[in-house]
């Protein structure tokens, strides 16, 4: 069974999501943020101390975004993914990389340097730089979104969107959501109608639960 | 044919460096880095002012990983790619995200706060944190080739190989390679031997040349 490694609402939600949109059964390890810190025993079984951790039989995962599309790949059966030969194929890997290395990585650096570090080490420059810098990609998304719905790849609903609406996600967490505009708007207010989407949080609540994790 | 925007050894090196992989015929234009701040004119191309942008037909990309897979699924008949049935394909995915998203993006903090920005918003703080969270998860790929070698799936040169040693070929640039460990020296040293390594090389200084940019 698909083991999973996770963080409420970090990054390995993607991974949560995607298993949750295919159907698929899996073991769910809740950690408290960041576990390197927190839950020294976690780099045993991944040392490079980050989340999300992916283990499918010999398969091991710690990218995201790469987790989605491999489940898709590999478990969807045309479900959450485009083909190769598909026009859109293109378009569909670069959304799949934009939402992690472009949406989500600046994001970083405003949750760090706000609020992760202690008080003395916090950077305000840097944080607004990039609040900047993902607000700027973001009028990307805007545009598209204005060409191409009810999803980022038009009617199919796929592993990019998982990638793309978790940036969005992260957003609304670090209270940027007033900037979206209305295309992205009404974009993320899709997403998280989904049941999948639903799931996945229902999933992380009750499995921290259960867990006693905070 | 395909139309690549490219800046001096930027991440678009990756896109260019997947062309003379595969043999592919291209035109390259070079731009002044970074473009938005040095050609204007180029947001009417890519709004996002981003490198690589990459025309094929009605494909457009803008994310140098992706392109690298694109190229591969698209035009390699086999080359640089690993399918979906191999044992590999999880980790495959796994370094396609890995050497962008968590190699190269903490590298371009070092590279803002301590050159690019004027002198008096630059954050020595920041470039040190982020040339440390670098150097730690390059210990990832250190381990990894010490059991896998010599590429980082094995016997396969792929566009894996191609997302990762560019984040080293950026490091190298900013001055990090003397903290590479002994496989990943040995694995750099291997890569630039490549015949397509040094192609793209060419290439893009030839380019640089006849377009009369800097």
């Amino acid at each position: 069974m698909i083991k999973l490694y996770h963080c409420m609402s970090a990054r390995s939600f993607r991974a949560l999501w995607a298993l949750e949109e295919l159907g698929l059964d899996y073991e769910l390890v809740m950690l408290p943020f960041p576990p390197r810190m927190f839950q020294k025993e976690f780099l045993a079984i991944n040392p490079l101390g980050t989340i999300p951790a992916m283990f499918d039989g010999d398969t091991f995962m710690t990218e995201s975004s790469a987790i989605a599309q491999y489940l898709a790949e590999r478990y969807g059966q045309g479900k959450l993914n485009i083909p190769v030969d598909d026009p859109r194929y293109g378009s569909y890997l670069n959304w799949l990389h934009f939402g992690e290395a472009t949406l989500t990585f600046p994001q970083t650096l405003v949750l760090r340097y706000t609020r992760l570090e202690p008080e003395e080490r916090r950077v305000p420059q840097v944080a607004e730089d990039y609040r900047k810098w993902f607000l700027g990609r973001l009028r990307g998304l805007e545009a598209s979104l204005a060409k191409t719905s009810p999803w980022v790849l038009g009617d199919t609903f796929t592993a990019a969107d998982i990638s793309v609406a978790y940036a969005l996600m992260l957003a609304e967490n670090l209270g940027m959501n007033g900037e979206f505009g209305p295309e992205t708007q009404a974009y993320w207010a899709r997403v998280q109608q989904r049941d999948s989407f639903q799931r996945a949080l229902k999933s992380q609540k009750e499995s921290a639960k259960a867990q006693g994790v905070a």
